[in-house]
């Protein structure tokens, strides 16, 4: 583990430019060493301005997103394909420009509960857009990591073993994986065993409870999370991520169905979230001595 | 637990007279004591045919359905809510007369990803609704149970703890909870807890992994759920429930998020269901008597 | 929960006055408010200078013991009986006079690996023996806590319902049990169900990992123990035990059967139980609210 | 997996002829393909005879032991290690005689509650005297399988990881590791981690619940072990072991510490044993095909 981060919706919906300098401010006062945000619109923030607060609090910025159903890399109608591929080179543009050092989310296909089957031609199209924007992320020195998520937020990748799949299609070694704990709890027949399926093709890691809320508040076993993560010796970011009524970003809210208050108090929600994920990586690592120490 | 039973589209689409009979045989071909049907459009199916078919067989039929968005009593519009008051009552008779004993399922508002936030207005409207499909499904002798499902197939009630709230704003006493695995290990803080909650208000219950495959194929941490039950002496169905792509209807698979096969062989699939549950049932008894035996 | 203490081996084989005063001063500085000694011969230490040591430094005592093999209370042999007896009367007594709010541990029989079975002239003695410790308890203002412990340090009392038998033919309501997560884990079908068996009669309560070392580093599903706690209301002390081969105590070592270095650092021990039992508590607690909130 | 075995302990004390072919009867006649017996001393049995039944019912056997004290190779005193390693070869050759293909059990101490801690001296006693039974074994065609236990059963070998160094220190390439998930649940930081560490050392494994009664009636996390077992392609015997007062040996039921009935009925016992084994065996088949299949 390289560094634990936090997503900004725990700090603000991200739809101004003072939300997105506090949640800068609230992240790197609670000692998280990366944070991560939505699309970062070129055209309604100062991402200069951004890169520089980011820099001067020791913060690394990553950026997730989806895509909207008009520019789906995965349809098979091919001038939204076109349009999707352009969005993903927009925005690996846009992390270069804000100082980010990665790309990821659902990157390959709408954020959407879709209502159509996947296709062999969408998959085609979906792994050509991604193996090229994974060009011109490699030239753009960002890297890109394709989240796996559940079934009712995409069609086309909902397990790991797809994930790898479609990397291996795009033939690209650059391109990697971005599991994430929520996805898993409902895919996966055992989100360890999917961890050390990715193994060094996982790129970036997010921590979320089962219900989206507190850590520990949900059915996520979590002991045999780290525990798989230390065994294939994941050295690169571990963000954790939740979801809330109390924080709202219209698009991405509804998009994750997010109906209740799993929490009010963010920061109580944040200084729990880092000791938890601390706490538990270091059992992790103290299992795995006691267990090969004779 | 009075009887194992097994959801129809474990067989069947659903779509054909021919198939619910199959469906029918099949179930009781492997030990089911009861089938749960999808609902059953009168106009469609010839029910008094299905009803001694399920008599012959000894196979009790129960059924569960989701609202259309169009007759959504959780709706804001006066005049969605009655025309799917009407359709619940519909529904109860078309239960009674297929000789079913239960309806169950999302009756309180539309079975889709919404869009929305719910409002106090359309909770409201669908309890209102609801006490009074009550009082039709009583007199009519069938118990009404409301299905509790996660945050992508509803926005009304995800949690038991919201569903006991919903009934209690009823008043009725004759209407209670159908929860389900599948749904509980996403959105319960702790399922085992949520069973002790609903308590002698849980009336109907589903077995569905974690991915909705084979039993044992997840997530989900079995003995604590069978524990519950135990402990709280339910002594209702146990129904179990799984969907792949080998077997397709239209509307519940959209509606459910299918994209996989997750199994191909049914046979095999509810032949391990039957024993899977029957073996953890008979566990979770153990251990009651180990625990409390001096 | 009322205090989170620690066992003084932690800190000191406890041969020693200054040993003694160490772990007071240990657990202080480590914000325990509890500390568990092992039986205080009077004749060996100022238990005087002890109490008023634990006094100014706000930490409550409390002590556990088992009976050696020649004063075993459960034996069919009277004189061996009677001198147990009397060496219960001598501890409750020293308990008092240290200022100490419990006796507990294996006081119904010796603490050591039987090599017959037990008897029930032997269970009646041992019930005889306890209850009129239990009065003398009573009289000088200590609780009395019977320790279920696992098969090999004891043939009497390895279950949960079998020390709620035994307390119920004392008789007394003064008598409660002492359960441990580290027993529980060997002889409970069910831990968290044996918790709620015990409910208003648990009386103290250990917190142990399975083998002994840092919690989290076994096999102890904790989530399940916490949540059983906070279900039953448990008001009392919660009091954290290890051993290691680090910290010898020649007599205790040998009957638990400690061959192994699970830690060496006893003060990263305590720092992490602490945090442990904390966030662990907290994190139940919440989940209860979760569950029930509405 | 090669073979489901039972602990002929389940069927008798194993003092008379009788009781062994008894054993073997019921083994086989509720489907085990392989049967564990106690050292079986060649001047009480007739060897010849209990091979032939074997035989003729094709249920291979496997022998168990653990030495007396007075024969303990761990010892530091020279008669005590040479009266041992005599016993290991005498028991190879009764393994040989019986028809069995393993020899496995605490072959490398005592099988007692120690109480004195181990010694590098015994140790490396111990190491020469399996080291020359090893190659007795190898000769003789009798697999030579060491098991790890618990504190309370030896003060030698209570880690995998320990026994990995034993083994290690024989310098043979025939001598395997015993592993037993009663023991493991005790000792290991993670048991399915042990089962990975292990790996192609693991020669032998028995199934047990943590209270050493009905499987499923205790602690254990069992999918994580059938996991690992499949993870490693373990392809060896998996021998179901379990005790109860219903059935006595006066050496083996001391040394484990039986003094509950956990069952009574052994048939039931057995029959729920088998097909709980085949039934999570496959269930973690199914786990790995689903987590690597896109």
């Amino acid at each position: 583990m390289r560094r634990i981060g936090i997503h900004s919706f725990v700090w603000t919906g991200g739809q101004t430019q003072e939300g997105l300098e506090l949640a800068l401010e609230k992240s790197a006062e609670h000692g998280y060493l990366c944070i991560e945000f939505a699309y970062l619109r070129p055209e309604l923030f100062d991402l200069d301005r951004l890169a520089r607060k980011a820099q001067s609090l020791d913060v690394q910025i990553g950026v997730t997103m989806g895509l909207p159903i008009e520019k789906d890399v995965s349809s098979e109608d091919i001038d939204c394909v076109r349009a999707g591929t352009q969005m993903l080179a927009d925005a690996v543009r846009a992390v270069r420009d804000v100082g980010g050092d990665k790309l990821g989310g659902i990157l390959y296909s709408a954020h959407t509960k879709y209502n159509r089957q996947p296709t062999a031609d969408g998959w085609n199209n979906s792994v050509q857009a991604i193996a090229e924007t994974g060009e011109i992320a490699k030239a753009a020195g960002v890297d890109l990591v394709l989240e796996v998520v559940n079934r009712f937020e995409t069609n086309l990748l909902n397990t790991t073993a797809q994930g790898m799949k479609f990397i291996s299609d795009t033939g690209s070694d650059h391109i990697k994986l971005h599991l994430d704990t929520f996805h898993m709890q409902i895919e996966e027949a055992s989100p360890s065993a999917a961890i050390r399926l990715a193994a060094d093709k996982l790129g970036y890691f997010h921590i979320g409870e089962s219900n989206r809320g507190f850590l520990g508040d949900g059915t996520i076993v979590w002991d045999q999370i780290f525990d798989a993560l230390i065994e294939i010796g994941y050295d690169r970011d571990v963000v954790f991520e939740s979801f809330s009524t109390a924080i709202v970003d219209e698009g991405l809210s509804l998009a994750c169905a997010i109906w209740r208050d799993t929490w009010t108090d963010n920061d109580q929600l944040a200084r729990h979230a880092k000791s938890f994920i601390e706490m538990k990586w270091g059992e992790a690592e103290r299992r795995k001595i006691t267990n090969q120490g004779a």
